[in-house]
This record gives C-alpha cells, structure tokens and sequence, in this order.
C-alpha cells in the first residue's frame, strides 16, 4: 500500500494550513463534549469538479486554470457546517468524462484508480482522507471505489444536493461520496440531507443519523450485467465466493437461471450502452459546447467524441434513451416485492493497468440508470487487489440498502476471519 | 420615454466593441443570404445572474465582484450559437432576490422598472435591445416587463435550458425572455429550445420557429389574484376594457363569478404567499447560506430574512408547501378542457415610484408555482403608463399559449387603432 501523495498524486491544489486550524477548532469542540456534528473533525476530499469557497475548481482542463466559484458546493457547504476539515481537491478526469489525470492507484501504481472520481478514491484508499466528495455520471465513484478499496455510496438520484458541483447531464450526474468505512459514508451522507438535503425538490435520504442496525435480508438477486464476461477467473471466483458465503447464511439467491425477471431484466441490460452515451451526449451539448467556444483544441478527444455524437441526435432519439431508461426502472421497480437489493461487482475485475483508460463501466452504470442507490463495500479482493462488491437498492430506499450493506459487511468479514 | 444609458442606467458590463463586430459578420450574413437563425444579428442583454463568456456576472453582490464563469449559459450560448449579438449584462437586484440595483423605468425615471430582472426589461423598453434574458422565481420576468412596456415569456418551467443561472430555489427559478416584440421572444424561445433544449430531461418547447399563426381561443378565463385588490381604479379600468373588447369578438370569457371550478381556483390563490416563502426560502438555503458564509455583512436583509426564514422550517413544512403547489396545479390542470388560457394583468398597476421596493409579485406569482407558460403583453396602459397583460397558459403547451397571445395583440392593438 502505497500512502505518499508522492507517488499516489491524489491532489490538485490543498491547505493544509487551513485544514490544520480547522481540525484544531474541531477538536476544541471534541474535548467541550459539544461536536457539530457526526462528521466534526473528519478530513475530506474534494473532486476538482465540485465547488469549494477557498480553493480553486479546475476540473482538469485549461481553460478552468486558478478558477474561483467564491462559494461552496451544497455537499461541502454542508459538511463544513459540520466541522469536517476540507483537507483539497483531487484529480478527475476531464470535466469527469475526459481525458484521465495523473493519479495512481495507492495498492499498486502500475495501476488505474479509476475515474473519473480519481483522486478522491485514491486519497481515501491510500488513507489520505476519511471521506471524499466524488460524481457519478456513468461509473465514475462505484468503480474507482471498488479499484481503490473504499467504500462509497451513489445514493438515489437527486438524494444528496448536487448545487455546485459543474453540470454534466443533469438526469444521470449524482453526488457520490468514498469513505473509508460505511460508518464515514453514511454520516456524510445524513449530514448532507439535514443540512441541504436533496436536489429540490428531493427532500434528501430520510433516516437514522448513524448507520442504521444490520439487517439480514430475506432475498437478493445475484445480478449478471455486461461486466460479468469481461471479469477474470479469480475475480469471478471471488464474488461467487461471497455470493456463497451470503446463501449460506439462510439469505435466498435468486438470478437470471432461476427467475424470469430477472433473466429479463438481465436481457434488458445488455444494450444499455447505446442509450445512456445518447443520455449523457444529448444532455452534456451544453456546457461541452460552451468549454469547446475556447477553441477545439481546448478540450480532449473524448469531449469531441461526445459532441459529434450529439450532432447525430435530434430530440425524438433522446425521447426514446429517456423512455427505454424507464422501461429499464420498471422492470427493477416489479422486484421489490420478492428481492431487497442486487448484488454484483463494483468492476470488472481489480484495478487495471492502463492509465490512459480508467477502467470498464458495466457493473456501475446499471444502476447510474436506474437511480437507486448503490454502496460500493471493499469485502473482495483478487490478485491481490481490493475488489469491489457492489449493493444495489431501490430508489429512495437509501436507508435500507445501507442495512443490508452493514449486515454483508459484518457476514463477510466476520467470514474473512475479521478483517478490517 | 427614456432611451439614454446615463438615465435609465440598465447595464453592469457591456463590450460594445465586441458587439460591433459581432453585428458586422452578422450583417455580413444576411448579405450572403445565409443568417444562422432567426436570431441572427439580434441585440441581446443578459441578466447578470446569467453566466457569459465574455463578461463578468456579478450578481449585484460584492462576492462577485470581476467574477467569470469562462462559459455562456445554456440559452446564451444557443442564442450566440445562432447569431445574437450580446450587447452586456444588466442590473439584477440582489441574488435576484435581494436588494434592488440603480435601474430606473425609461417610462419615468422616478419609477421602478421592476425586477429581479430590472435592467434586462429597461434596456428593452428604452429599445436599447431586441430581447433581454431575464429569470423568475416569483416574479421576476413578467413584473418588470409589464413596468417597462416589454413583451415576454416565462416558459413552462424547465422548457427553456436554466444551466448557467445561477440557481436560487431550483423547482421555482425559470429563465425568462423579455423582447419588443412577440416575433423576438418566440424567435428567442424556439432557437434555445433547438440548439440546447430544456432543463434536462425537459425537451424543450415544440412549435414552429415563427409565432405561431393568430387563433382566436374559444374561451378565456378572467382570473382574479390577490392583486386585484391592490389595483388602481385606472388600472382596473384597462383590465376590464381589454376584457370587454376580447368577450366582443366572440371569446367566452369565465370567472369566479360565474363559475365554481374558477372560484375554487381563485379561493386556492389567496393562500399562495406562505407556501411561496416556504418554497423559496428551503430552496434556496444553498447557495445562499455558502454566500453568508463570506460574512454577514457581504449579503443583504432580504437574503439574511430569507435565510432566517429556512431556519425555522423543517422538511415536512417544506413538504407541505410542495403539496400545495401540486393542489394548485391539479386545479388549474382540471380547467384545461373548457378553457384555453387565464388573463389577469402583469402587475398591481403601472410601474410604483419607489426604488427600494420592485412591486407586488401577486400578479406574476401564480404561474411561477403553476408551472405553465406566461405572456406578457405590453397591450394596456393606465396613469399614461405602460400595463402589461397577462396570458398564462397550460403546461407544455406553450405553443398554444403563443398563438392566443399573438390573437389577443393582433385584436386589442387593432381596438386601439393599430397602435405598434
């Protein structure tokens, strides 16, 4: 495990200074017996996408060089009201859906850590931060959580208060928050809801302030998606190994061989990747055309690539990615009369090594599309690399998938022999 | 009238310069025979809560002072994309809900010109403009056009692209064209709406790219506000004779007197104010309390009682003030089969001689918290002042709602002896 910045390259731009009085101030509260907050005193990471009052937002492009948005993000504006100390801003990728930076993944940094959320999952992972602020646009915090050994939470769409952090497509972008527990994940997340609470008029997750009890549930479905054949042997073997170990504590498995919903809702997300890139190019035209007005060479390939294919669309295909998206959400919505949640991995594998391409979307963008919310939970590992698994949920039911979270952590480690 | 910049004092920033030019390779266009839209060669000012490019967006608070957003809103960069010339940004009040800036009415420079968007409507009715952007979250578009003797539309909410705005109370704030004509509004409308479309997942408005041909609608509800009440004699009297001369052309006019549904409609308006507040103050508790966090001193009462307002709310008030509105939509839905738009005027009366104060919203109010499209129509006049009338429409069908507005100006000005 590799924990220097150094080598990690996790941060854009920090205080340390700053960071330093307020954990100071924080821990004054601490021995007064009169916290702000769960999250007082918790050191935080900031995706260079988000908007922070002191510090620059830069997101990884040139023409945001030393850019100032003179106020907070709704997400940070809330943890900071709760004494949580902003410790800087971490690597994306371009604008989240470009070129990558140059983080590195602290278990290993021949490797990816993911993006675009790069530098907040590498910070966490690396134990720079007990908490980071990430986006999830397709895949963005699931998988570099699950590459980096974290856990995260990309709650129900529009659940957690999104103002401030640069649009990207507005029905799919989510606030995403990696923690280094599901303790730290959940109470960031609560503090958010009380504070700002959702997007409006989402009312932000309702639930306990603290992760809420354990619970064992009756069924889940173990989800195929088009990441299951890109997934090598031992990651496979690891996650069947979990799916095995979760059965035999008396939980009902039901999966595409033994159920007809769930072999069609499978059959279903075979071709989702066609209408969400039509989602997210037709939403993202502005502001990637407003960024590309700099100049064509002042954004990457991959804005370029979006925007041609935006120009190929015209309003009655984007009507239909919107329509099969919801056809999509129905036939997840008919389980939950029989199911509690959905299993599968965070990525297709552990962290590759390739840092030009940040990694395979299909095990996270399912559930980008379907809104629930979904809890990356580092519970796996293969190559001796953390590996995700990831807990999907239904919409607005945030606060139940995170029991379910707690009780397969519990099982699984306590299964590990304790492992922490 | 007013036309000079020194008295009316509409614009913050402007870039003249950069304008000229602009307007000469739009000329140049023309020439050609090959403008880029409808809007090619238009003169437009942006409100200076609008993010540009080019010019600062400054908010009319000292956070903001020089501040760039390096980007064009949504509607800015679609209008820009097809050819407008952006002239410079103009006078907001506050935040858009705060203190009132320097503008002044070109009608009668002791007056108001109304706001928020007080320097977008005054630089269209001194004729400075062709079409000025404005927002409205309560009343901030159709007030200040009515004051100002503008045309303008406050779309359905979410038809026309608000990425960009800066954002106040999200399922409230909509962008707001203020024109001199309905052909510029509607031009205005229609090229955003095909070049960046609405809020996401809104697809914008549908509707041909002209004004949509005259209809004449079947009926017309009159519909009494709490404005009303606060209604000069004179006023009134334009309201009732602009009635009168619709009923004569064979229009069926209903009201509360004459119809339940209309009265109960009317009974649900008198309680609109508080639920408003509520709506508005929970909203906008971000970004308005990261703004106090520069210091109390940095922002205004207004948004210092908005903010104290939010803190004695709970998220079941806020609830509550979202079920309102929804009873009020369900009312104004259900008239939807008999009638087919609602008239009131734009304003309690003509532009008030105060400069702390930009009128009562109790015109203006309704369709904000209904949600559907509104026209205003500067068709009346009263105290040798403009009167803005209103027609509100059904949402999503502001096409609809356009082809009755262009009626009503085609028989009213015709009345009023073809008046331009």
């Amino acid at each position: 495990m590799e924990r220097d910045e150094s080598a990690v390259a996790a941060f854009v731009t920090h205080d340390f200074a700053a960071a330093r009085r307020a954990a100071d101030a924080s821990a004054a509260r601490w021995r007064a017996g009169a916290p702000l907050s769960p999250v007082d005193g918790m050191p935080v990471v900031v995706k260079d996408m988000i908007e922070t009052i002191d510090l620059p937002t830069q997101m990884n492009n040139p023409i945001y060089a030393g850019w100032a948005s003179r106020r907070d993000a709704a997400g940070v504006h809330a943890l900071r009201q709760g004494g949580a100390i902003i410790l800087g801003k971490t690597v994306t990728t371009e604008f989240a859906c470009g070129n990558s930076g140059p983080t590195r993944n602290p278990y290993d940094t021949s490797r990816t850590p993911g993006g675009s959320s790069s530098g907040s999952a590498a910070a966490v992972g690396a134990g720079m931060a007990s908490m980071g602020f990430g986006t999830q646009t397709h895949a963005s915090t699931i998988r570099p959580a699950g590459y980096c050994g974290a856990y995260a939470l990309k709650a129900t769409h529009g659940a957690l208060h999104a103002g401030g952090v640069t649009p990207l497509a507005a029905t799919l972008d989510h606030l995403g928050l990696i923690g280094a527990s599901l303790e730290d994940v959940w109470a960031a997340a609560m503090v958010i809801s009380r504070l700002v609470g959702g997007t409006p008029p989402h009312p932000g997750i309702s639930g306990p302030m603290d992760v809420p009890p354990a619970r064992k549930p009756r069924c889940l479905v173990r989800l195929a998606t088009l990441g299951w054949e890109e997934t090598p042997e031992s990651s496979r073997l690891a996650f069947e190994g979990a799916v095995a170990a979760i059965a035999a504590s008396g939980v009902e498995i039901i999966d595409g061989g033994n159920d007809d919903d769930v072999s069609a809702l499978e059959s279903e997300l075979r071709d989702i990747g066609e209408f969400a890139n039509d989602l997210l190019a037709w939403e993202a035209r502005w502001p990637l055309a407003s960024y590309r007005n700099h100049g064509a060479s002042m954004v990457g390939s991959r804005i370029q690539d979006l925007l041609a294919r935006s120009a190929t669309m015209d309003a009655a295909r984007y009507a239909r990615a919107v329509a099969d998206r919801e056809g999509l959400r129905a036939r997840v919505a008919a389980l939950a009369t029989r199911a509690d949640g959905f299993l599968m991995l965070c990525s297709s594998g552990p962290a590759i090594q390739d840092h030009g391409f940040t990694g395979s979307r299909n095990y996270a963008l399912p559930w980008t599309l379907v809104g629930g919310p979904a809890f990356a939970l580092p519970l796996l590992s293969a190559e001796d690399l953390p590996l995700g698994l990831q807990l999907a949920g239904f919409a607005d039911r945030d606060s139940d998938a995170c029991s379910i979270a707690a009780w397969l952590r519990d099982t699984l480690l306590s299964k590990d022999g304790g492992e922490a």
